[in-house]
């Protein structure tokens, strides 16, 4: 059976596993603080290939960025990750073929492989973390875009300039369904910086009045950007990963999302695929890819 | 050479014409007012069929509304079009293969083998007239999703429910971006029923401050669109087309698209296919489908 020597960069972390052809984890995993520097980066990277490519028929990267169409590099800076970082050679790492696409994109081919939207054609992943990553499945195929970086959630919820985002525009969906939006709609309803995301979900587990209803202007505004996203793309279905949709109320949210389309109903479901799908969907996707 | 006899039933109009598989319009344009009953569209339908058929080797038909994968019926109802629309069964009409696609649709379909987005892979297509459409295509395949109504310009400008929009929900890209959203937008500035798209236009050809301010917060809403669009889409270009088109700024548009996007720049362009372009979109379509 086919493996691949699978990681998920992060602008924390970077883990490291060995996935066979039917996703499974066959290895131990790997974890690393991300280094501050590109050297030190390349320098995790070289050791786990050094100790695993003779095992595995392939070297599949799930990173941070956007990633070109032939799936060989990082297009443009990521904010999260070192100046510089998409100037990294990815297939230097090896002399065996490396793999290397989006973690958000990774992640929902996960997720359509062995995860909550198998068996699907057309579906839409959000991750709901600290930010907030895309990844839209279409026919059974990744949406890439003309250069490869499509499925960003950075459409707009207000036309008239209210909140920076983290990309340097204005009132993205981003901005107003990230952990960190949780933490800006509680700041702007209480009036003080000294709040966090973690007191909002601790309010609204304990039935705090106040929190609740900023942990539902929320999730309204979570509503409304799969309502736009169901009617630009029609999905079967549209699945909620990253740290903070276990807060979500998935059948609330799949009611009201039904409630006024312009295209037929759409299934809201939480991720299946685990913390580890980015690698699982990236050892996927370049095994499937590069036969 | 392979021809099709083209049909475009919208609201108000009826259009038909042959059209050969170069996408040439080889025969006169024959026009009707769209009857108010289904059996006075199916004898406008039958009509034209009989005269043509045995010159043509398919039926294509560019409708309002959504159309199913298999492009042979209109799913649910159009708000423009008589109760009942989507009982029509095309195929019964003519002997030869009838096949049918949404305008918009069709339209995009136009644009990208004859006209604005020739030559690109992936390009979104928006229709500003009374109302806004649109089509997507992606890799060189039209944009369906899971029903065939993919493609839908229903995303939200706002969270808060602030205008309704035709489809019965609120705050959609379609209300603030149609010909109907400049008059709702002069209404609203001007507090009054009484003022047209039309006047709006004509203040702003005349220099008028008030009625050029009312445009160009009718524009900004339509650049805040296309800016969503694009990181999500991440296309070649946008096309804009329609009657509203040809007042927009494009030069302007497309610099203030491209300020602040997450993807790479895109292209904004005016459509070139001319008034025809759902009928010579339904016949290429139709014709490379159906070999």
């Amino acid at each position: 059976m086919k493996k691949a020597l699978a990681f998920d960069i992060g602008g924390t972390k970077i883990y490291s596993t060995v996935i066979d052809e039917k996703g499974e984890i066959i290895s131990e995993i790997d974890k690393f603080s991300t280094p501050k520097t590109l050297d030190g980066i390349k320098d995790v990277l070289k050791k786990q290939v050094s100790k695993y490519e003779d095992k595995v028929d392939l070297i599949t990267i799930a990173t941070a960025g956007a990633v070109n169409n032939e799936n060989t590099a990082v297009i443009g800076s990521t904010g999260n990750l070192v100046k510089g970082y998409f100037t990294l050679d990815f297939q230097k790492l090896s002399s065996k073929k490396v793999f290397v696409e989006n973690d958000a994109n990774c992640a929902a081919w996960a997720e359509y492989k062995i995860g909550a939207s198998r068996g699907t054609a057309v579906s839409v992943m959000l991750t709901l973390g600290t930010g907030v990553g895309g990844g839209i499945i279409i026919n059974n195929k990744l949406l890439k875009g003309k250069s490869g970086a499509a499925g960003e959630m950075h459409f707009k919820m207000y036309p008239d300039k209210r909140r920076k985002c983290t990309c340097g525009s204005y009132d993205c969906f981003e901005i107003y369904a990230s952990g960190t939006a949780l933490k800006l709609d509680a700041e702007e309803a209480l009036e003080t910086h000294d709040v966090t995301t973690y007191d909002v979900i601790a309010g609204l587990k304990s039935g705090d009045k106040k929190m609740t209803e900023i942990f539902n202007r929320w999730q309204n505004d979570i509503i409304v950007g799969i309502k736009g996203l169901t009617n630009l793309f029609d999905p079967d279905c549209v699945v909620l990963s990253g740290s903070m949709a276990q807060f979500v109320d998935i059948k609330k949210v799949e009611k009201e999302v039904n409630e006024d389309l312009v295209v037929s109903p759409t299934s809201i479901r939480l991720a299946t695929a685990g913390n580890y799908s980015g690698m699982i969907g990236a050892a996927l996707l370049g095994m499937e890819i590069n036969g």
